[in-house]
């Protein structure tokens, strides 16, 4: 089994940055995996300056939704890959309807069986005080849940506090 | 003193989990004591769905307000208590218009007095943006004060970070 | 180069009462640095109580936008000073039409050159659901970074869980 890594964090807690130090630290050139999909300027805007800042050692992938299935492509390259971010792509599969229980499952049971590492930047969104909005429960309560199981199968996972990464698993 | 533990933690990042285990740990069988009072479906599934995962090692007490009367009284059986959680019984507590801060005393003083284990599960809910609702922000002061008192008390707390627990007390 | 220290955690964590134990453990008397500007009564009161807590150990100097000014005409003193906080500074800033980036970059580029001590507090608000309030999004996104490129030049960076203090750098 490869090495998987999952950081979580608040959002700008340098979990991007720190991801991708960490993926070029298991080899060179890496496949950066973007979950985004760009609706409006703002987000744009934000993938556009990930990806200036990441530069020529990277190639990009896209997997706004199949996720398990473009790891699952990648893997021959032996390449180490960042994925990011996974509540992007929990979010992308909740607007399409698809049943993100069966799709997390699909991505634990896939990462034992890969050959090239991964690295997995998620986001800490359950800390602040109960949402009004029902919808926004039930996407906070599926990245908790997201969270959990993907921690549960990957070797390590680190907590960025202010840029600063803290190591949860191992301990 | 008997041994206390406070668990905290955002939303689902699997505090209820670790506090059963640890829970467990201390002596079977044990007892679950519920703080949350069933208002809706929502609530009502969740309930359900906690309960059928505890099983039969598990014996169960309602304590939506009077918290430290319930231990006191449990305190003979020399059984393990886990409570959970600290934020719906403060969130009971103001809602019923009762004065907190007597109640989060009567509970600190009473724990030193115990015999039989106790282990606390509560909620991080001040990492997120100031909320606009002024009854949000006094609940997040009372939760995040009420927070710190217990876990001075405690002989240990624990951060639940995606299912992953981080020893903060004692280092 | 004088000890620098970046205390961080979420509301009513307990970030005030440490950053208070640990300036006067660098000196006293110490300056206690505010940058809360009291806009209504909610404020008024908690300022009140802050001030009444620190007692006569401390002196108390104002810099809700000029910083890194107070900073460099405190050095001089050799006390350690007491900053609290930054999420409040950067919000005065951003609420004045200033250039946040460039405030923050004149503070980090001071800290290297100072004399006497600083402990500075600060605020996790990125830890909850992305806020709708696109203003809220950018005040979240600019705390991050400020606290990332904060935490990136201090010495030490202390995460407060419930009050009790976690160690995050050095590590």
């Amino acid at each position: 089994m490869a090495k998987s890594i999952l950081i979580t964090g608040g959002a700008r807690s340098g979990k991007s940055l720190l991801a991708e130090r960490m993926t070029l630290g298991l080899g060179t050139p890496a496949i950066y995996i973007a979950t985004a999909e760009a609706f409006d300027a703002e987000m744009q805007d934000r993938i556009g300056r990930h990806r200036a800042r990441r530069g020529a050692e990277w190639d990009t992938l896209e997997a706004p939704q199949d996720l398990a299935g473009v790891l699952a492509r990648s893997d021959a390259s032996g390449r180490p890959r960042l994925v990011d971010c996974i509540t992007l792509w929990l979010s992308n599969l909740m607007l399409a309807g698809r049943d993100w229980e069966t799709e997390v499952k699909a991505l634990t049971e896939l990462l034992p069986t890969l050959h090239a590492p991964v690295v997995f930047v998620t986001n800490e969104v359950g800390s602040g005080i109960v949402p009004e909005n029902a919808l926004a429960r039930a996407y906070r309560d599926a990245a908790g849940l997201t969270n959990q199981r993907l921690a549960g199968t990957c070797d390590e996972l680190w907590f960025c506090v202010s840029g600063q990464p803290l190591k949860v698993k191992p301990t």
